[in-house]
């Protein structure tokens, strides 16, 4: 749940005079997003979101993300479009926050998505990645294999604490992942975060990416296993080899994937899950004490990460060789 | 800021079957009522406010609630109407609670409101008083003067904590109170909360009163000073007398004011003052550490109360008598 910044209906007022949006009609703070303050916006002209962006975002990556959504919506992709103002700016400064508008999209994230919807989802990131060729500007991933160790350093001390062993375990896969990390894979702009809540779906079809905060120029078949890690494991921990077949083929049948890649989905999965679980430590021991947000547990990735330890082939997770 | 209920897709879908609202389109969680989990649904019938009634709320009130909705909405009130199934059902269960769905208003609460809002609000509060004439059912007021010493009692060890000599204040203030209450004044149905938050303008008109969870039994005049209070003191905690006077010269072109409701205005003041500044003591004293809200300053309604105690007549509030 975001923190909310207050927006004064004078100050929405001054901020929205710029755009063509006929007049005001409500403005709602939504519970989405965990990075920024998010309304739910309706005016004369439809529903949008206006997005104030807290000091997690860096403001100069910001023309990045808005001008990866306004390339990918432009080529037809279901995604937020950012709304300009008469005078074509897409971010402005409202509440002393950077702040932009960007399309409404209907649609509801799944809780339990079914085969169908994974390789709904698998089309879906094709297409992403294949629409974002040729976007001009591009962004470094701040959070890959380089920037584990130092991520992982100030959760060391207590890392122990949350479980028995963890940080030798860390450690270890660190230091097997450093020695063998794919190089060269094909890669341009990927989202790096679509999980269940960022992908709208109506009539079991997907009706839009959302949250693109995350992301940045890496592999795209990282991208992949990214979301074969967050939709494609049962609650109870087993992986689904039905889902991840279906996600795997389906994004196959809109952006082939080389031998090259398929070969590296396995390890590309466990940097992927020890990535998650790192992130989610470092959130679970810095939790303000009680505090209403309650941060996700780090143990549900390492499960997953001990599962692709185990995993002596692309054929383990469903890929067709 | 509300502790939202999480609803899952599949939930959704169940409990919206017995409804006539067309598919699901999307559904957000938003930042609005502390009481209660809010959602903004929209459906292929439109907008509308689904809320999950959490534990604060005592369940036995809510066909009161949505009843009051349903009664004052059919009169013509605007206010959230109460959605019903197709078995004439307007109270079900979703994600363990007790749900209902109201239509959504659009509108924006005012942050400063002008003499004109003020005026604006009198007619629409005189509208609730008339047009709530004849519900059938009614709810005791928790939180009336009876009820304040009770409300206090936790409090008391730590008020000093809060401001030198709170607990020597408040107990006299209780004690002239219990003197000086005026009984045998109309009543009927009132909000009881009728803050800047619960009121959505659009073009400077009412277009809604929301957030009915307070309502119940009492004066009507006690109902027009608790809007006094929230609605006509400056940031700087200086009594507007203009904005008074258009408030309750408003009310009375809608609703007359009997000279013993004039005349029991100043006193009514003091109570109400007094109501918020406990509740908001005993939230201020019970915040947990390191949590997301932020309770209100009861030291604002203290120095309404300072205020309203050397008032000498209606007059001094804007009343012309």
């Amino acid at each position: 749940m975001a923190v909310y910044t207050e927006v004064t209906d004078e100050d929405l007022v001054a901020f929205l005079a710029p755009y063509d949006l006929g007049p005001v009609l409500s403005l709602k703070g939504i519970a989405e997003g965990v990075e920024n303050s998010n309304f739910l916006l309706h005016t004369g002209a439809g529903a949008f979101i206006l997005t104030l962006y807290e000091k997690r975002v860096d403001e100069a990556d910001l023309p990045f993300f808005l001008g990866l959504m306004d390339h990918l919506a432009a080529r037809g992709l279901r995604c937020p479009q950012p709304v300009k103002t008469r005078a074509g700016k897409a971010l402005g400064t409202l509440a002393g926050r950077p702040a932009a508008i960007v399309t409404f999209l209907e649609g509801l994230s799944l809780r339990r998505p079914a085969r169908g919807h994974c390789e709904a989802l698998g089309a879906a990131l094709a297409d992403f990645h294949r629409l974002g060729e040729g976007f001009a500007l591009t962004r470094r991933n701040s959070l890959s294999l380089a920037d584990w160790p130092a991520l992982f350093e100030p959760a060391r001390a207590r890392a122990d604490s949350v479980s028995a062993g963890l940080t030798a375990f860390v450690d270890a896969e660190l230091r097997f992942l450093q020695a063998h990390w794919p190089q060269g894979l094909p890669h341009g702009i990927i989202h790096a975060d679509l999980f269940p809540d960022n992908v709208l779906f109506l009539n079991d079809e997907v009706s839009g990416l959302i949250d693109f905060y995350f992301a940045c120029a890496d592999a795209y078949a990282y991208d992949l296993v990214i979301c074969l890690n967050a939709w494609c494991f049962e609650p109870d921990g087993s992986y689904n080899m039905t889902k991840g077949r279906g996600l795997i083929e389906s994004y196959r049948a809109h952006r082939p994937l080389s031998a090259a890649e398929i070969d590296a989905l396995p390890i590309l999965a466990r940097g992927a899950a020890l990535r998650f679980a790192l992130t989610r430590l470092v959130d679970w021991l810095n939790v303000p004490p009680g505090a209403l947000v309650r941060p996700k547990d780090p143990a549900e990735y390492v499960a997953k990460l001990r599962f692709h330890q185990l995993v002596e082939s692309p054929r383990d997770l469903g890929a067709s060789v």
